[in-house]
């Protein structure tokens, strides 16, 4: 049985070869019922365009290369569901690649992908050295999504407005009554974004005496091993923000461990509203990134960088929000 | 500037033309040096092979297709890099897509990697319709990882022995003094192995009437309903045995909103070993899947194949382990 070819889909559907094919290139110019009726018959059919001749024909593979940083910390997952959404709907997918493994085995990170020829790269969090992916720029359109890295020429960035959401928190515990607050910052742009608009607030409510500053490498052993030193202090501090929900785990580890209670001893924030945060055990306060948002506009982006937008890379910023959970209470 | 040929990293290795191709192509007939030369003389000059062009002639990629059920639960991180050790030792490379994702959008699943042609798929956990994979089975090797449905013919099958890991969890339980023990239960093949397992065991030592058998959905919010029921009992059990990880965090935070403490009044299993479990502020006992090996011994099956081994199907199961962390104690 020789496999369906482009023309039986045009007898099934009822319409001319050369409309199927505008279908499948996802042409905004067909009207909806005749997309609908040409994609149900090549699925009917079991019609599957040759990707790989077609990436010599036409260049096109209509296929996105999703680069994670590290698949273990499920930030990315609403982000993913925001960028599949849009690109879905025009008629391209999706295809992932783990950074973090590929640069276990000496790979450049998004070398599988390109070596399949995606259409396009959407780089979500932040990679450790985000310069490289000047060469790929060059060559496809490139987008960074939840990561604030400064970003190669053409590239743009689409991330959660980071000082917005640090201030968020900041107010929260300063409203409760809070004023020795300890934050637990991270690396990188997005934490000294974070920790300085933490600083900040605390200024401008004239708590900068009171705020204390730790450094941590934003995994959840940092978080706990930096609480630790915080709170056996002298004058410990009755609240602490975390630069991440992970870091944030471990400040709790650590809270229950010398005895204090969470929320009535100590208030505890994070930062990315992930699965982790919402765990009814867990019940985290934190601020929430908008995740699904910046991948519908990661997306939106690499659709007009498709359609030919040339010019400088932008830097487009969601509004952040804050999750009101069990973690914070008034100050003791 | 011309984009470096495979003429060039011949040149710049010092060997020959059919050399470089036999080393890009993995091949196990060239000495480790000369591999290495060819390889740092293609990453210095960023010479990429045109997989698509290559597809065509040689009909590979050397890119493995890897569908995951679900990114939402970590359970499969471990899995994965055990996957891409031994794929990457043999110069194949990794390439993920997301069920879920997918199936929100009414493809089947694997299309986007089958578009781009790969050369086999490993599909890590259980889809919704496992059977929906023979046609795929026909063109390329496919492996089933961490899942145990029945396998269309000549998919191979990896997983861990969930009969023996549940066995582990009923005799730590009943070890410690546990008489009176429920097992929150999950579905298809993982679910119901895990629960004939933990029956059988109690039998065997005499408690088939202290066994309760709760259904759930295996998610957090499912764990959290059943056990609200199964506490507010009178006869309530001093040990909950969940079926997986994420739905023994909702046994935790119900213990904890009825005012039970764990370990002391209620000991908590889970299965997985996922994150979740390790992270210090849940410590959950678990059953560890060896899912580091199950990656590798799929990847290991998907390499027999692409040497041309046919025949039916194999299961495979790993040994899983038990993880003793802090949620389990002797009985009340």
């Amino acid at each position: 049985m020789r496999p369906p070819t482009i023309r039986d889909v045009a007898e099934r559907a009822g319409v001319s070869k050369s409309l199927v094919s505008l279908v499948l290139r996802g042409s905004e110019q067909v009207r909806p019922e005749k997309r609908d009726a040409v994609l149900r018959a090549a699925r009917e059919l079991g019609y599957r365009p040759n990707a790989a001749a077609r990436s010599l024909s036409e260049q096109r593979t209509r296929t996105v290369g999703v680069l994670l940083n590290d698949l273990r910390n499920p930030w990315f997952v609403d982000l993913l569901d925001g960028l599949n959404s849009l690109l879905h709907a025009h008629g391209l997918q999706m295809l992932l690649a783990d950074a973090r493994l590929n640069r276990r085995t000496g790979q450049d990170p998004a070398d599988p992908l390109l070596d399949l020829r995606v259409d396009g790269l959407v780089v979500v969090g932040t990679l450790p050295d985000p310069a490289a992916l000047g060469g790929v720029a060059e060559r496809i359109p490139v987008v960074l999504a939840g990561s604030r890295e400064p970003a190669p020429p053409g590239v743009d960035v689409v991330a959660g407005d980071d000082e917005r959401g640090a201030r968020l928190v900041a107010e929260h515990l300063i409203g409760l009554g809070h004023r020795r607050i300890a934050h637990i910052a991270g690396y990188g742009t997005v934490g000294e974004l974070r920790r300085r608009s933490f600083e900040a607030a605390m200024r401008r409510h004239g708590l900068a005496e009171q705020a204390v500053v730790e450094p941590s490498d934003m995994t959840e052993e940092g978080g706990y091993r930096t609480t630790v030193r915080l709170l056996s202090r002298p004058e410990r501090p009755t609240a602490v923000f975390a630069v991440n929900d992970i870091a944030a785990i471990g400040v709790l580890s650590a809270a229950e461990e010398l005895g204090l209670r969470v929320p009535r001893d100590l208030s505890v924030v994070g930062y990315d509203n992930t699965s982790i945060a919402r765990l009814r055990h867990v019940w985290l306060t934190t601020a929430d990134n908008s995740s699904h948002e910046v991948g519908r506009r990661a997306a939106r982006c690499l659709l007009e960088r498709f359609e030919g937008a040339g010019g400088a890379g932008r830097v487009q910023l969601a509004t952040p929000t804050l999750e009101i959970r069990g973690s914070t209470a008034p100050a003791p």
